[in-house]
């Protein structure tokens, strides 16, 4: 089943009105939580950052009753391994872009099972697509403005790539479409740091804090990846994902021993999460 | 009633899925027709312009049975003077943004009656938020990323204005949240050209076509703006909208009389259209 608007719905029923601004303009927000042990991992992160994203779109919604919701979802969908999201939008109603201040936000959560996880390093595509500045629109929080992260993961796939890699508007290493990057030079810990408007990934977080290696957050261009030791990406679904190349620069890398290392402290941390 | 995917469907009752990408993307695009006469007004350029936009999100969608489905709806609708939206999404499924490459567009055509329009000259919002870039996403078309244009005119209306005027990533003025932006000088018609990142809006087009004064369009920083004659907006439910006001400059026009003038032209024109 899936959780709309306060009513439990099954998943292939569960809809939303064509007059929603999440469906006219992708007026809204999202988060997408680990379940470990069918416990939800870093909830609390996940929903300060959802708050944090109400807060910037102005979109009036207690994020209290999704706590209690979410545990009985994952109950009611007996899911012990999988993935929790959530949806908020700004609701119905608007003349145009103007929203209607009174209108009530939708609220949808539905589970996932765990998707299949590449076996092998992953190719990077170096993106012709440019992350979005604050001057635009807020970059801190995941709304439902997904349109770059879908065409940049189209361009790498027809690049035989599996992730794209992505700069901001000064030409500073941003973020993959779904991910956070990381790099590891001389035995320290690299990765943009939040002002290159990236989103501040739960596993970012919980890798800075359980990093063994000395950790730099910074602007850093593209270039800077060349010699690195070994290059990763982070999200709640993967934990570290090993880069094994950036195309179409034909860098390579041996990441692997790096992240097999840093996994094991993430599961380590998300056991004692879920205990 | 509205048109979802091919089915007649109460218009309080149609809904969407959950796992469309439109609602859980912003991933996908939609056009607003204006209808004259119970005829749509320059059906043909916007179909054009949503067929650029499919090609540039890679959404293979024939919208070929759109031009029938409208005068249907129109016709059940009973509709004679009012507004119809187009509302394309890639449809369901994929791998986060990746998209299946299988998955059925979804294709919604609903109606609205014409909205209140300002009595008044209206008063523009300087914006603090900017233009998106094409190095970042599709700007020609009418994408469903919303948040921008939701934002600013929000900002605006906190400043007591009625729309809000984005400049670009390079300091040009662009366009209104929903509308382009025109603006007269000598008996000389102004407008940006379309690679400011501006949506190349049908009445834009029209007026361009229509124009009795000699038409400029180019790259103008804001100051422009000061010394015009005259400063309107353009959109195919207000057509030419005066503008009293930019604030917070506080800069001052006598737009109507212009704004008189090339509306008349615009009715005849849509008049010819619907004959």
């Amino acid at each position: 089943v899936s959780w709309v608007n306060n009513q439990w719905v099954l998943r292939h029923e569960a809809s939303i009105s064509i007059d929603d601004r999440g469906f006219r303009f992708g007026d809204g927000l999202f988060e997408t939580i680990r379940i470990c042990h069918g416990k939800p991992y870093q909830l609390t992160k996940h929903l300060e950052r959802l708050k944090q994203g109400l807060t910037a779109l102005c979109i009036n919604y207690d994020v209290q009753p999704l706590t209690a919701a979410i545990a009985e979802l994952i109950e009611r969908n007996n899911l012990e391994e999988g993935i929790v999201r959530i949806i908020i939008t700004r609701g119905k109603g608007g003349h145009g872009y103007l929203p209607d201040p009174g209108a009530t936000p939708t609220a949808v959560i539905m589970t996932n099972t765990p998707p299949t996880l590449p076996a092998k390093p992953i190719s990077l595509w170096s993106s012709s697509y440019q992350k979005l500045s604050p001057q635009q629109q807020p970059t801190h929080c995941k709304t439902l403005q997904g349109l770059t992260s879908t065409l940049a993961r189209l361009e790498a796939q027809e690049n035989q790539c599996q992730e794209a890699l992505l700069c901001n508007h000064k030409h500073y290493i941003a973020e993959c479409t779904s991910n956070n990057i990381f790099w590891i030079k001389d035995k320290q810990l690299y990765t943009p740091s939040l002002n290159t408007n990236i989103i501040g990934g739960t596993v970012r977080d919980a890798l800075l804090r359980l990093s063994p290696y000395p950790v730099h957050e910074g602007l850093y261009p593209l270039k800077t990846l060349k010699n690195a030791d070994a290059v990763f990406t982070t999200n709640c679904i993967a934990l570290c994902a090993p880069v094994a190349k950036l195309e179409p620069l034909g860098w390579e890398w041996s990441s692997k021993t790096y992240t097999d290392e840093l996994n094991q402290l993430l599961k380590n941390d998300m056991e004692s999460y879920a205990a």
